[in-house]
């Protein structure tokens, strides 16, 4: 068995997405699940599902499936810190305020604390159940609130300095949502995602096989 | 060669990102750029750019480097359909704003043309540049409008009906940033990113890294 703490990242991702499945089936009032059901509604297979909770030891399969609360709280003992994480989102427009508001709504282990930004109108005020501190702050404010994870909704020509400037504060993760690509030194955990290069490329495919059609 | 119609899906993501890098250097009044300096600016090796651009039969390197703005305009010959392709955004919430808002800002061939929402307090309103119609009203928008790529952000337990939807309607393409997984029939082409599952991704190695530190 893998340790828990080695697991691949796709592993990660699809216990991300296996524990939202099963919370919205207890909300359905649903407490058992078989794995192809769970396989169903997440567009994957029933072996990959099992492969993914061998993989973290679990394997209380009964006769009507899975438990749901049981297999939410294994697979919370896997995902989570004990005390939670705190998070701290930089540059709060809209981008900024749809991820504040998702994590604020859950019932979550990752805590958004605090927002930067730049803007005096922004400054001081609480904006999406978080308050909004002047990135000028940021050091004092990263360091008392203990913030590990930042999320980074800035303009592209600030990226990179805020970036540093995180990791400088004690930042261990950086989720990087602007559209410049950054570089992390060892022992930082970066994510990137960039939604105009999925729009694009989406657009390509779509004026491709178009032209193909009427070609 | 590869067709140009044939690009793998990795290939068409980067010429997006060396578009958009491009573009900035353009602004800063760069006119040629070396290999490996779009790629230090992206943190890839200068051969996997010069290894793409061959992709797409681009080997007008010269003595000084690229011509940006002639690299621009072969990207875009590939990426970019003759005339446009029309784009709305359904649920025109703060991701949804997020995502117009890039869109209008850029002279780009995507033309964020419509946004839906179910809010009375948005709907006939322009909201970041465009206008925002009933979700009712779709069928007659997307065709009256000719809209081939929808970009789904609605609430989660609406997306699956919402998307069906479009593609009875015509629609060819669907980004989909709901925290629900899709499925399309053949022909129509499909991305989604799930920001909540990276967060937590993310979360999960940096805990992992500090307990085995302190542990």
């Amino acid at each position: 068995m893998v340790s828990k703490g080695n697991l691949p990242a796709k592993t990660v991702e699809r216990l991300s997405e296996y524990r939202r499945t099963l919370l919205d089936s207890l909300e359905e009032k649903r407490s058992y699940i078989f794995s192809h059901e769970l396989a169903a509604l997440l567009h994957i297979t029933a072996v990959q599902v099992r492969r993914d909770l061998m993989l973290i030891g679990y394997s209380s399969v009964l006769k009507k499936g899975y438990d749901v609360q049981e297999l939410i709280n294994t697979i919370g003992e896997i995902l989570d810190s004990d005390k939670g994480l705190n998070v701290a989102v930089i540059g709060i427009g809209n981008l900024g305020r749809a991820i504040t508001s998702y994590f604020k709504g859950k019932r979550s282990k990752l805590n958004v604390i605090a927002s930067f930004d730049n803007d005096p109108e922004k400054i001081n005020k609480v904006i999406s159940g978080v308050k909004c501190y002047p990135i000028s702050d940021m050091g004092d404010v990263v360091k008392t609130l203990d913030v590990s994870i930042v999320i980074l909704t800035v303009p592209p020509e600030e990226a990179a300095a805020v970036a540093e400037e995180t990791i400088r504060y004690g930042v261990k993760g950086i989720m990087n949502f602007t559209t410049v690509p950054l570089n992390v030194p060892p022992g930082i955990f970066l994510e990137q995602y960039d939604m105009i290069t999925s729009v694009e490329k989406l657009a390509y495919f779509v004026k491709e096989s178009s032209s193909r059609l009427s070609g």
